[in-house]
């Protein structure tokens, strides 16, 4: 049986990059190709696997402009059975395509809005007065294009190619290393690696409550390389936190460690370890 | 002359009725009406203030379901010229607004991305084959429920008077304690308060570098109610901090530990001191 990869759709996605990339490395692995199952959102993509629909599930948590994806880190903590198998981190390379004449003709510009974010300065500058539209992903309105020559999309260039519509503009994200991390998630043990995810709440809202835990790493060397706060929901000013560490659950070094940690905090879970692979878009051979 | 104050727009987003919480008490304290001036994004609000085409901004920080509103806190970084006067609490309630027959009828619901998630499990419940479309504001979309019956909106109940358009459905948010904290700011120094925002950059990615400056609030009793990390924007993996503190910097045991404090970190913004009051939407009278 092949293995199913969920991930948010239609194709096109800066996900199902993310997700083609990853399935090419696991047909390596295994001889077997995975097949791709698109979803229309982050949270669908994630209960597919919580429902047995689907093995993995391919998921943005992070972009190097944008910061965290709450839907990913929320809706992981709900859940509360998936592991992380892999970090992958995917150049994010933006174009503008459209059926327009030139720039100066769109007045509308789709996308996701993390998209139309991590382009602000670019579409202030070159087309301050066009109107911005937010949409589900950066694939979903490309079917405007056809039928509104005014209209503008900002998507992939792998898009371009796989729907053969004309690119206006590359490379118009404002910062040059646009990248975001995606995890692959499924409901097996992870396998271990360089990085460990966990999150955790705290007893109390009183001075200090944050520095305890977080220096049990510190004192014991443990580099902390992120750390997120996520609203709990119920009211303002309280928060679950999310944290990695450059360490490896499987050392009895780091099990200790989070022992100790554990101590310090009311509900703990722990994601997995995992490694991070650097990977790029798969090419769409123009015909 | 007036004071101006900026918003996101139009006219019956929540950003709103917090600027018309604030305009009243501005009113009873100086005796002059404040002028309200919506913007169409949150930065553009922002950059109003900068640049002195308005006096004050009222634009969202946090929301108790989906958090940190990202764009305020990187472009209060990025502007480096504004305080803030003021913390405003304002409750939200949803309501669904259209002019179908039922809820049945409804084929499309749009909203502020914001907006559609804190009702998200209200809507796989209650239409779970409906279409989302996420749009730059809560009051944005409402100019389509006239044109196509099929058409809800997910936005304040103050709209729907506002706009004269039937609710369909009432208090629809996941959460019972749906609120949002706004900021107002200006170019003046802040006045003082219970509260203190600050950001910093660490010096390098090692371990502990987060925890040494955060001890220095533990060791005195002072309450750190938030840390938010926010990417630099340069690559993966490097962090700005933004947290606040219940302390007031024009104590000076106060100060003594923001001057340990800044010596742990590379940059370091102090955003002011300033108290948190809790408002509730202005009622419009309906004819």
């Amino acid at each position: 049986m092949s293995v199913s990869v969920a991930h948010l759709g239609p194709p096109g996605t800066y996900a199902e990059a993310a997700a083609l990339a990853y399935a090419q490395t696991l047909a390596k692995e295994t001889g077997s190709q995975p097949l791709l199952y698109p979803y229309p959102s982050i949270a669908q993509t994630l209960h597919a696997v919580a429902q047995g629909q689907a093995h993995l599930a391919v998921v943005p948590m992070e972009n190097s402009i944008e910061g965290s994806v709450g839907v990913t880190l929320d809706t992981l903590w709900q859940l509360d059975t998936l592991q992380i198998q892999q970090a992958l981190v995917l150049p994010i390379r933006h174009a503008l395509l459209s059926r327009a004449s030139s720039l100066e003709a769109i007045q509308t510009v789709y996308s996701h809005p993390q998209a139309l974010a991590q382009c602000q300065g670019w579409l202030e500058k070159v087309m301050p007065s066009v109107q911005l539209v937010p949409t589900n992903s950066t694939t979903e309105p490309l079917q405007y294009l056809d039928k509104d020559y005014t209209a503008g999309v900002i998507t992939s260039q792998r898009a371009a190619q796989l729907y053969n519509l004309p690119i206006l503009a590359s490379d118009i994200s404002d910062y040059p290393d646009n990248s975001t991390q995606f995890w692959v998630l499924g409901k097996q043990p992870s396998a271990g690696g360089s990085h460990t995810s966990l999150a955790f709440s705290l007893p109390a809202n009183v001075p200090g409550a944050l520095v305890n835990p977080i220096q049990v790493f510190a004192t014991r060397g443990i580099n902390m390389s992120r750390i997120e706060s996520r609203p709990k929901k119920r009211s303002l000013g309280q928060y679950l936190f999310f944290i990695d560490i450059e360490a490896d659950v499987r050392d009895a070094s780091v099990q200790a460690a989070l022992a100790e940690f554990s101590a310090h905090t009311k509900i703990l879970k722990i994601f997995g370890s995992y490694s991070v692979l650097a990977i790029d878009s798969p090419q769409v051979c123009q015909s």
